[in-house]
């Protein structure tokens, strides 16, 4: 019943600390146990009573900041890390802001607060918002993308509906993220067919479409793909890091040898969000999170389409995409589906003109002419004097 | 209004498919609007009208092959897709049997039922259950692991702990999983010093205790450090694949050049298993996905612990690590914390001999001596006659 017989002075430590916001659910007994509880089980995850005292209790240990009852009857908590814990890396970022307490109910991350030395280590979006609209040379209107699809089309197929969308004038056509290296649309020949129609689309029109492929792929194939992809003319990427893994695309958007701009789409992820009591919050996950590990572009459900995001849900996830966070760029909230002329005036007011609509299937069904179509809905969204 | 212009066939297709198992919430009629939504929104994601006929309708879109009331109030609705939809790799895998259904509320994936065709995809697990003991030589009894921490101890002292626990006669020695490469701690060093305790140990007692370094680390470091920590020693690798990503964990599995058991840990994946209505069954998440990525261990948190398992909850788990899935081997599961002298005969009950148990707190805490703990720890483990 003893401390370790070691004790040894922390080397390192710089005594800056980053702060993370967690809502607890519970009475003030409760929420203080589970803020207790988070402190010591993302750091030391060791008995309180047995770590060594000195530097470890005093700095490794989080630190309770503040813990207050809200309106809304949940209680926040505001905890504090050594730098140091979750350095130098975003994959120990992750695991110290929401490790083993994301398998306990009742503790949701809200929100980050992140001092400038440790923002440091993040190079974040490498094109952000600003940066994307020279790439495209599009200013002053939301920037409108739709989606190469259905699964089950051929090559040939997909980049003549690339070709098409583009002539029609819109400014980012990814892969659906279901196209990956089916024998039916293989990945290369994929590629190297829609950059080249869209290209031959821009040359047309005079402006600059980017084609965007899906590289969520195999972990040791993702940045060869991305490479072959850059080199083929692709003018940006898709990634799911909730397959990837976040740091995959924070290693693409840190590659001076792709240098395109990344579109992060939230499959398989869902789950940490939809459930209001644990995961995370809409304002952390789709956008703080997105813009540490380099997304340009943050894809998530619009409200009112086939997913179940309120208003202010996707109100929180613009604010988390361009919060000041030091030299990390805001990126572009994209919200996807659920766009019809009816809901336009209340997304202009939500999204205002720093938005990436993405449009699917409401495109295909406005008539049997794509171009025009896109046309049509380009129109739509344009700002209303 | 029309459907696409263009009607491919679908090349490729093998006509094999593989099932799904999916909770739904809600009544019958919402019931089937969610599996008709499945079949469409993790294949074609396009509005099923306007799909081209033919392989597209026929083959492509996922096919309710079930749909029953259980007791329980919630449905159960069997899903087949193409193989080829999935294929050939894990990443399009996860991304059509849980992509952005992830993200609709009351849909949670509980079991994967895949044909021999597609099983041959993943080599699953290298060693598995048997493969580990042939490497330690320990049969017939439950295997013990313990970690190093707290964080903030520099590498001798780790190292110094590792020896101590590996005197007394435990299986496998594992980093915590908060330690990454920190300046307190760095990994080179850090994995260094404790192969070689280990190793050292190993000599005095003749037995072939495991190290296993934590390598979850930044995407383009990954294997680097399993193949450093494979040349310097190290018996295992400790990942966190919701960090990581699952691919990363299958493709250590798969690397003949690093050929060590992988324990997989649950770090920052919480929320895909926590909330009953939504994400991923345990016998899913900890049982056949971790196989199909390659673990040979599956950590989780033991009933009666710090965490809310409940017993029937690890139970599935057991079945999900043994299931029987064609070539992919069985892992252990591994159930972490929350072992007491009181609660052995009912852990003997739910597990048997085939699992790997975690024990850290408590191991520090019965008595001032790491190596006198760690047998005592043995011998409460060991089969009753």
């Amino acid at each position: 019943m003893t401390t370790l017989p070691i004790r040894p002075a922390v080397a390192g430590l710089s005594g800056e600390r980053f702060r993370v916001v967690y809502h607890l659910l519970g009475d003030r007994a409760e929420a203080r146990r589970k803020a207790e509880d988070i402190i010591i089980e993302q750091t030391i995850e060791f008995p309180a009573d047995l770590a060594p005292e000195g530097d470890i209790r005093d700095h490794i240990v989080g630190r309770i900041e503040r813990l207050r009852r809200l309106k809304t009857g949940r209680w926040e908590a505001v905890i504090s890390y050594s730098s140091e814990c979750a350095g130098p890396d975003l994959a120990q970022f992750l695991n110290v802001i929401f490790g083993n307490i994301s398998i306990k109910p009742g503790i949701r991350l809200m929100a980050l607060d992140l001092p400038p030395a440790l923002l440091a280590n993040f190079k974040g979006p490498r094109f952000g918002r600003a940066g994307l609209r020279q790439q495209l040379n599009v200013h002053g209107r939301p920037l409108m993308c739709s989606a190469l699809k259905p699964m089950g089309l051929d090559s040939a197929a997909l980049a003549d509906m690339a070709y098409r969308f583009a002539l029609g004038g819109l400014d980012l056509i990814k892969d659906d993220h279901g196209l990956a290296n089916q024998p039916f649309a293989p990945f290369h020949e994929r590629v190297q067919r829609c950059a080249e129609a869209v290209a031959r689309a821009n040359q047309r029109t005079g402006l600059n479409c980017l084609y965007l492929p899906n590289i969520t792929a195999p972990a040791d194939k993702i940045v060869e793909y991305a490479r072959f992809a850059r080199q083929h003319g692709a003018g940006g990427l898709l990634l799911c890091p909730g397959i990837t893994g976040f740091d995959a695309m924070r290693l693409l958007a840190d590659d001076d040898s792709i240098a395109l701009p990344i579109m992060s789409h939230p499959s398989f992820y869902g789950s940490m969000v939809t459930d209001s009591r644990s995961g995370f919050s809409h304002y952390a996950f789709y956008g703080q999170l997105q813009r540490l590990a380099g997304a340009d572009m943050s894809v998530y459900p619009n409200f009112g389409g086939r997913f179940a995001f309120s208003v202010d849900e996707c109100r929180s996830i613009v604010a988390g995409t361009e919060v000041d966070m030091g030299p990390v760029r805001p990126c572009f909230p994209a919200p996807g589906g659920g766009m019809t002329m009816e809901k336009v005036p209340l997304m202009n007011a939500v999204y205002g003109t720093e938005v990436v609509y993405l449009v699917g299937g409401g495109l295909h069904r406005h008539s049997a002419d794509l171009t025009a179509n896109v046309r049509y809905f380009m129109d739509l969204i344009q700002p209303q004097p």
